[in-house]
């Protein structure tokens, strides 16, 4: 694997073309495909490969000019990166239809994350499980559980109206990285990271391009 | 409302934005604040100024130099630019727990979109509706229903093991813009477009910034 640097102030863009890029040096390497050039990504992908090495040289490059990229090596690289080797625990409070769909979604089940708990008040869902097999669990045991469990990803998934309440109880007992489904403007802390997933806002980029072809 | 031109090859991530914008001109309409600068929204929004100026500047300017923002024309040309004032049909295939969320969603059921029914083959679904009254209807019925209500968007929302059939099915009669949540390459047709939603994206940029805060 090539040595690499994280500097500072990386753009989320960037962040979220290395997870991009993984995906498709996945598909590569279960195709046994062990060399490809920025170019070879460019037609099989879509990816740009002038995109591509701009994103890469921030970390300190990995390609040997004329030489292509070692997908296996690239892709460690990228996983390292991205912390994903480490497999970190993640909880979602709402058990609701959003929330039982992430808890049962392979993406929070696979490399790097185990989503371990859903949290409801909803007394007709604690105690069971999700289809997949994650358990429903009280939200009056969310601190104690987060505390025991040195969970450090939470999953807002509950109506707006308890978001900020979530968001607080989430950070006051140790939760240091949150993705938040629910659309509203949460009043956030220091020492938090805090991303929002606006699924309407994927609807509207398509409307833009259903009336603009690129 | 300001005029507007839309140039070819306005990236994704600038479109994004323009949808971010959005939701902070929403914001400032409902505090009834009428002017803002660019530096105004940088503090309140953390949105950058120079990179504000720079998305605008493609679709023609709208600010007057040292005048700041007018809050509800720039609001106005927004919704134009991404298409958002005519209400477009959108139908959901899967009825799972990811596609009773979205169906449910209030961005898919607001200002430019409007979910009007729900596909599945499993006939404990068919003929249900969910918690907000979208009807989950036969998958044997899609293409008929999409041409009689001349639907023009389509969510993909099943197992990825169905999710190229579906697609193809989807194009075939007429669906011109497909979002998919399923983690799978699907083989594209030329005239449609279509976003992919990876929701492991978002945890993964999560996990990037919890090793390297910003």
């Amino acid at each position: 694997m090539a040595s690499f640097k994280i500097p500072k102030n990386i753009s989320e863009a960037t962040v979220i073309r290395l997870s991009y890029y993984l995906r498709c040096l996945n598909i590569l390497k279960k195709e046994k495909i062990k060399i490809i050039s920025s170019k070879g990504l460019e037609e099989r992908f879509q990816i740009s490969s002038v995109q591509l090495r701009k994103d890469l040289a921030y970390f300190g490059g990995f390609g040997r000019r004329g030489k292509g990229y070692n997908v296996n090596n690239l892709l460690k690289t990228i996983i390292k990166i991205l912390d994903l080797k480490r497999e970190k625990k993640v909880i979602i409070v709402g058990a609701g239809h959003l929330g039982q769909a992430l808890a049962d979604f392979q993406g929070f089940n696979s490399l790097g994350f185990k989503t371990i708990a859903l949290f409801d008040k909803d007394l007709e869902k604690i105690g069971k499980i999700t289809k997949k097999g994650t358990k429903i669990l009280s939200v009056d045991l969310l601190e104690e559980f987060i505390k025991k469990e040195k969970v450090k990803i939470g999953v807002i998934a509950v109506h707006p109206s308890s978001a900020q309440e979530i968001y607080d109880r989430l950070t006051n007992c140790g939760i240091k990285g949150i993705l938040n489904f629910a659309p509203i403007q949460i009043k956030e802390k220091e020492g938090v990271v805090m991303l929002n997933v606006d699924l309407k806002i994927r609807l509207e980029t398509l409307s833009f391009y259903l009336k603009n072809r690129r």
